[in-house]
């Protein structure tokens, strides 16, 4: 049996393990992506290994997400970024250059090369034919840093697209339809492989949307071919020397199968609040609308929009509501703008903004009470616009400019009433503008960081002791998740490039004294239940208690990420061998760990402590590789160690 | 000795009192300006006189400032606004259309006429020779009802122009020039009318840009001679039916006179942190730039934009500088694109945003901190940017142009070097696009007002009753600001809509305490010293004090303004006979007034009051229609009463 191209990427870029799904295995990373959101804290991260300049073939650095600058700290991320950018050798997206998933496609995806970034909706690459994975910023770190990223081999799931899709059906339906049989699991642990005759009538953009939300199928990623389409693409961009054709092998098998004939896929649209609650738009029709946002990440192509436009074309938005366009990208923009499309949106009554992500990360445009709001964008989770109790509903241009046109729910292909399918195509040759792109000096030595007040260098971190002795700083029970470890939100999140600040919130709605408590007691440890620090990926909840002295984390069982992120911030995580253990603890109580150093270093699963004078044994489930980032004190410190001898 | 056009447009006007500077007089309003900001409590109260619609000639209501939309709040806004516009008889101005001035001068403004709005910089529409005042949001509501707008005659201040600007030199530096010599106190109880042979070389939006910024000078309004250049400008608009001939008689005399020659301006700059703290731009030359902004109500017009778009055109903005461009108006937008500007700015690196206030009122594009930025705004008050200790300049659109294209503080004649002057004019024709304009129907009664939860109506407030006895709930000391009395900032300004939600705000920094004991003490009363209630204009500082049952303020003295809004919101502002009274009363004695009610209608200076058996007298200077509106509880419970009476 042949390869699937997904298997032949891995194997191309294979450095530790073997390509057997479940198992641990390392891969070469060719391109990193950051943004400002992620990427403040990453770039700091990376400042920490002490390289004078990054070691992957390209890295990028975005700044999309937090354009709304309403003090000081915003722009002065912006400007540490800018800095940082070139001090590394890191090519500079600046604001209102982009979306980072839109504009890598554009300028810098290669078929058949990885990327690893820092935002989950990293696969829109897949429109390029790269294997594209959303990773957390050390491991985005990391791989600029010229390490490998390792992670669970997953299993390759094909799904064979056959037929063409119908006028008035474009890329979102598609994926779309994949959520409605699939739901937001359907994905997990699973690279998704589209291939069949369907695929050669997909566009490299229509790809990309689909690419785009496999993350919310939960997939590691999407791949397609690399094939005509992908060239013309390219050679529109003037970069068709790129381009290299990429395939399945004929006869090549994958893990798991799935069928979709395109010609069926009808207009389909998420209803509130996630993307796997999807039905035909025909079935909701007559909603009234109050809101269309046309762009972000997703659907925000020179397609998407001049579809848009050609729909709205001398016509009016409908009244009391309003339409919003988001380019994905300043070239979409232009592009658009050359085409007259920009004209045809303004006489429509449409608000057009700067390209960059904004309503799709809460970023403004949030919808007014009981609104109902149709966005291209690819999520819709409750209270992700900024408005409690939303209505966010998620659908394909073509469905948000029906909603324009009547102001109602409106199956796109009632248009055909009003005007010919546009049957837009992406241009043969794009106007092609990178004054937004700040490429880095060959040599950035002599570039000083700009560092405002609210950015902190990533703080230094002691190597595990021989002994531990320490004091239970808080015990909490089952199912904890990492909100209620580091809690996100307004108050917080502006602090994400500042770990002595964002500490101060660690637990701050389980125990308010919490922060205060494990500074004042030096080393510390958490005591926790079941399925410890389940839910969201953010390092903080690892970090920030590191920061605060907290040197091991005792529960009865661990969330898998979070457990990766105590390890790589050198947290050390273990696990009652006698569950019943936990009853024996209590906050407050004296905790020592005689040989923690030699144990974790010769690789013993079984750790003894002593609680006040008690016995008992804990368990250490971690790989050896594992065990030298916890010596070392974190994975940070075991880099650094390794590039110093 | 004949009228100068101020003095006539008054004496059109005139309902009450004789023009002779320092009375009260009160003039007819033809038409009222809201924007959403203050709007929002403005259409409330509106609402509170009962009427089924407005009576005043036009009324337009802007919706620029609160664009943002993070949460649920604007966007009710919005909505409730648009609902009431449609209800009232109310032309609105959606999200996006633009900013107040700039549209109100496009679509509205009529030569000699008046118009009052609850903003500052209302005085734009001197372009239009309209004769514009900026006011508090009961005062614009009332002239919505159709009530005539009382202040004090003013000084008509004669500034006469001679010469011609040279190239490279606007507007802008003009109104700069008067700051540099008159200071931001220079205007305070003035109407400012330029007239003299230069005034026909300037076009009605340079004058517009001048008319504006005599708020920065403290001025009641400015006026301008309506003439060629005004037809010109209607003409342009498709509006050349409302222009007429208007001028000062040829033996005119005025107050207070200057004269500038026009020939012999410079570029000039107001550095930070003052509108008034103004040099030449050759001065201060080569300070390194981080950020321009263009736009906003000042200079944002067709000719200013295209002027930036002409000096961009085939350049870069210099490396490591943003450069903003706010379009005035959708308006402007479209003449821009029309003309291919929109694509200069675009390939220059600009970043283009939908027409709003944004970055003027501190909403977006905050600096870094350290941060150098160049604004062709108003205002540069400190901490006015969104960031604290900010770095803010103000100059022309082409002193802005030449900062983005050298990266650096550079006198804009120097571009002659690179260019020659581009010298652009305004279209003889716009391209007129009202799609962003919403009229009202000619019956509206059946409009249902939308109010999200955040808006609750005017609190209904009781008549003065016969005798007072009251509580003092807190006493203050001198110089109480009404930054004191009602904080500002983005924790409190969201709930600008929600009297019941501000009103726990009240005095929060000196007593956290205050507005629970008031609303547990039912009726009470505040003491304060000398200069009560100075600064900002806000009538919260009186409604939300007066939300909580303050009935009573006794000081020593009061600052103007604050002492209207304590009449207008029913709350009786007396002053101590003896200020060593003052030391005689202390926080939680009981104050009885008894024949209160009685002694103010009556139009009694001396009010005896009693403190805890102990008699004092204070005063109470009103006049006869202040104390019918104290009687009646405020003033809109006196205006239902003429209403229904």
């Amino acid at each position: 049996m042949g390869d699937n191209l997904a298997r032949k990427i891995l194997k191309e870029h294979l450095v530790e393990g073997e390509l057997v799904p479940g198992s641990e295995i390392a891969i070469r990373i060719d391109q990193t992506l950051l943004q400002d959101a992620t990427g403040t804290m990453a770039m700091l991260e990376f400042m920490a290994t002490g390289l004078p300049r990054v070691k992957v073939g390209l890295a990028a650095q975005y700044v999309d997400h937090n354009l709304l600058q309403t003090d000081n700290k915003n722009a002065d991320d912006h400007a540490f970024l800018a800095s940082a950018a070139q001090k590394f050798g890191v090519n500079l997206s600046k604001p209102g250059n982009g979306v980072s998933h839109q504009v890598h496609l554009e300028r810098f995806g290669v078929p058949g090369t990885t990327l690893l970034g820092a935002d989950s909706h990293t696969p829109t690459a897949a429109g390029m034919g790269q294997l594209a994975i959303g990773a957390g910023g050390l491991d985005v770190a990391l791989a600029m840093a010229g390490y490998p990223f390792h992670l669970t081999c997953p299993k390759i799931w094909g799904v064979k697209l056959t037929g063409r899709l119908q006028p008035w059906v474009s890329g979102k339906d598609v994926i779309l339809e994949m959520l409605r049989r699939h739901t937001v699991k359907g994905g997990v642990g699973k690279i998704i492989e589209y291939y069949g005759p369907g695929v050669a009538t997909l566009s490299a953009t229509d790809r990309a949307t689909i690419g785009n939300m496999g993350a919310e199928l939960g997939a590691t990623s999407t791949v397609f071919p690399s094939d005509e389409n992908t060239r013309a693409f390219l050679e529109a961009q003037g970069r068709g020397g790129v381009w290299r054709e990429l395939s399945a092998d004929p006869d090549a098998g994958y893990d798991e199968y799935d069928e979709i004939d395109l010609s069926q896929v009808v207009p389909l649209i998420a209803c509130p609040s996630s993307p796997d609650n999807v039905v035909p738009v025909s079935e909701i029709e007559g909603l009234k609308v109050d809101q269309v946002i046309v762009g972000s990440s997703v659907n925000s192509s020179f397609r998407d929009l001049m579809t848009v436009c050609r729909i709205l074309e001398g016509r009016r938005i409908a009244p009391g509501l309003a339409f919003h366009i988001n380019p994905g990208s300043r070239q979409v923009l232009e592009n658009v703008v050359a085409r007259g499309g920009f004209m045809m949106l303004l006489l429509a009554g449409g608000q057009v903004h700067q390209p960059g992500c904004l309503g799709c990360i809460g970023m403004g445009q949030a919808p007014g009470t009981n609104q109902v709001s149709l966005r291209t964008f690819p999520r819709n989770f409750p209270g992700r616009s900024g408005t409690k109790e939303d209505r966010v509903y998620l659908c394909s241009p073509e469905t948000a400019a029906a909603a324009g046109v009547f102001g109602v729910v409106t199956d796109p292909r009632k248009l055909s009433e009003l005007l010919p399918w546009p049957d837009v195509k992406n241009p043969d040759r794009y106007l092609v503008d990178d004054s937004g792109i700040q490429a880095a000096p060959d040599d950035g030595a002599s570039v000083e960081i700009v560092t405002g007040p609210n950015i902190v260098p990533f703080p230094e971190f002691p190597a595990l002791p021989d002994r531990l002795d320490v004091e239970v700083i808080i015990k909490v029970g089952d199912n904890i998740s990492t909100d209620t470890i580091m809690p996100a939100g307004n108050k917080v999140l502006p602090f994400r490039s500042n770990i002595p600040a964002i500490s101060k919130f660690v637990f701050e709605q389980a125990d308010p004294e919490f922060a205060a408590r494990a500074a004042e007691k030096g080393d510390g440890a958490v005591v926790g239940g079941e399925n410890y620090g389940q839910g969201s990926s953010r390092e903080h909840a690892a970090l920030a208690p590191r920061f605060l002295g907290i040197r091991v984390k005792i529960a009865k069982s661990f969330a898998r990420i979070h457990r990766s992120n105590l390890i790589n911030f050198g947290i050390v995580p273990l696990v009652f061998k006698d569950p019943a253990d936990y009853d024996r603890i209590k906050q407050g109580d004296r905790i020592s760990i005689p040989r923690l150093r030699e144990l974790v270093s010769s690789g013993a699963t079984e750790i003894p402590i002593d609680v006040g004078g008690t016995g008992m044994t804990t368990l250490l489930h971690a790989s050896e590789r594992e065990r030298r980032e916890l010596v070392a004190g974190g994975l940070l410190n075991s880099v650094k160690e390794e590039n110093h001898g």
